[in-house]
């Protein structure tokens, strides 16, 4: 008996796939600070958690819901989060989701058959290609440099992509792993090159709210003339630090998308309700909330920005949004580098986990030198960290 | 733009198609009997519910979990639940998955390719078709009649349906939609026609604690010599009427199978979070809450089939396990009654929604004057619910 080739070529998350030699180090007491992952430590609104214990206290059985989601969840979303920040969608355009990660599966499926491509911009979430690799679809990308802050490249980059085969561009605004916050002129370019092209949009942007520039984050919501190309992929997961919830949701003014995906919700019968019930107390959340979210955040992303740079050889853009950023060091490879971190280097009992950036490209040899780095702890943390991994740099020969 | 050939031949819930209808009844004021949801209305264990509030009442993040769940549920489920009903298996042998409809989706995905084929028993439960289809894999099936109580048929129907491309055995033990619960030697047989023919044996064995006869429920994880065949799916949306914790598990003793089930459950970073919780609290649940459940739906049980087999032209055999039940109608396509039973018939301004079962059938014509019935509504209610279909019989012309 031998598993199927898909099961056994799938690609194994080059996020966790370090997590054992970290899980090594730490048995054996070493401190590991966890650069590596983009799970904001940041408490949850207390409305969200509060809204579980309520709505358990008097449950007395916690049964499916539709399988677009509580109607009480898409109409707060609606109501209370897209109209504030000037989305109009009305109730059936929202379907809630096992959160974005269902929601951009289903999207790419929606958009691309076996044999179709999508082109996404690199660096990219390295989940489109596991997404992409599941269901026969080629992931195209264009590329985007690190030493001009991930600009998105001019769109004949885009045209030499195209082929008949092409159904979307998929991307991730603000973008995980680089930081980049796509400008209002950047969005329209893609935007016309969809319309154009009969393509669809496909738009994940979980990490909306953690926008560290003047500018506000444009959403491809609003690219006019757009209305029946964009797929919306959004969460709660980052917005209200609830991960764990497991809610997000597709948006898309598309009637044949919107009935497409409810095929798809309905063989998965519901999504997680307690999560649904934290979702709906996470939109009474208050301004202050996300002020101070903001300012820590910054925070972060300024200390690690500074101390990155400050390292010998070390080069990081600075990030405008999402809580991660790119940096170039002074390695051939950045993976055997993040490995021997974990197996071989300790300072003062401590090492480093970072994730080595790779497989966030599609052209060969790019990103070899690159490790992602995800500024999710407090500052002193993300401090120490820095003189580890700047400790770490002086005697680590390649 | 065109939505993907996937997206729009995916076939939509045969089971939901009809709640359009009888939404538009029962915003119309006709009260309505759902007999067509296998959805428990029986309460939730206090205990996993009170779980969810004392988590809650601590916590400060809802963040991620290990891509297979807390190591606390995985090790609760192996000791406090599997070792006690006589399935010997270790920690490395189960991951959480979001639900049983995760755990069969991937276990299908692991044991079969693209143009492989998986052999079921008609009737079966619809999503296998629809996760066959979207993954390019061609569901076979052996027929199985309700006129000798859903007998497994001879193991050379199996035999014929072999082909090279044949990977694996899917199965569900309680059977939905049928009831039938497989014996020893029927789960023997199928077993030795794995491992003979190196196939998988991926049995679905979610209503486990749903079975009326005397014998014990035999799993699958309990074939001698198909300890590498056998992957088992299993869920606590049944067992704890938990279905909206959307928690589950893949068992297997195969490594090579739970390594390939670690990528899939990767990727889609980790199951829901206070779902987890309630599953954990429920491990907790007392033998009372079991025994009473069982003799409720005994009850509902028996009240269903005697008043269904009044009714003139109806026949359903006893089911043995599981919550519905297979009836065969003296119409010509119970479809079309279901949809009338909906659209145009009122008995004392009420009716009832039944689901078609030719979608549970592979073989063309199988299941076309058959209803699946879920006894999910108390006593009093199916009693009522029996009424009205009897009267709709009555003037119901084909």
């Amino acid at each position: 008996m031998q598993i199927s080739q898909k099961a056994a070529q799938m690609p194994a998350s080059a996020i966790r796939k370090l997590v054992p030699l970290a899980d090594a180090a730490k048995a054996a007491g070493v401190k590991v600070y966890h650069l590596n992952v983009g799970a904001p430590d940041i408490k949850s609104p207390r409305e969200a958690i509060d809204a579980v214990i309520e709505k358990c206290t008097t449950m007395h059985h916690l049964s499916y819901t539709n399988s677009a989601g509580f109607i009480e969840l898409r109409r707060g979303m609606v109501e209370k989060y897209y109209k504030k920040i000037g989305i109009d969608i009305t109730l059936d355009d929202i379907l809630i989701d096992v959160a974005g990660s269902e929601a951009f599966a289903v999207a790419m499926q929606i958009a691309a058959d076996r044999g179709d491509e999508i082109i996404t911009i690199e660096p990219f979430y390295t989940n489109y290609q596991t997404f992409a690799f599941l269901n026969g679809i080629t992931l195209k990308a264009v590329h985007s440099d690190i030493h001009d802050g991930f600009k998105v490249p001019d769109m004949s980059e885009f045209e030499k992509l195209l082929t008949p085969k092409t159904k979307a561009v998929l991307l991730s605004n603000p973008c995980n792993p680089s930081g980049k916050v796509y400008s209002k002129e950047e969005m329209l370019a893609i935007g016309e090159f969809c319309r154009k092209n009969d393509l669809f949009l496909i738009s994940d942007e979980v990490y909306r709210e953690f926008c560290y520039t003047d500018e506000p984050h444009f959403s491809a919501m609003n690219i006019p003339g757009c209305e029946q190309n964009v797929i919306l992929v959004d969460s709660v997961s980052k917005r209200y630090n609830l991960c764990g919830a497991r809610i997000g949701c597709m948006v898309s003014r598309n009637k044949e998308v919107m009935a497409a995906a409810m095929k798809f919700a309905q063989s998965r019968l519901c999504p997680p309700v307690l999560g649904q019930y934290a979702a709906i107390g996470a939109l009474d959340t208050p301004k202050s909330y996300f002020d101070e979210v903001h300012e820590e955040y910054v925070r972060r992303r300024d200390t690690a920005v500074r101390l990155l740079n400050e390292i010998p050889g070390v080069f990081t853009p600075v990030p405008q949004g999402a809580v991660d950023t790119m940096v170039e060091l002074p390695v051939k490879d950045a993976e055997a580098f993040a490995r021997w971190l974990l197996t071989d280097f300790r300072y003062e009992n401590s090492t480093v986990q970072l994730t080595p950036a790779a497989s966030f490209y599609k052209t060969p040899g790019e990103g070899k030198n690159i490790a992602r780095v995800a500024y999710v702890l407090e500052v002193p943390e993300i401090e120490k960290a820095m003189v580890v991994l700047a400790e770490a740099l002086k005697v680590y020969k390649d």
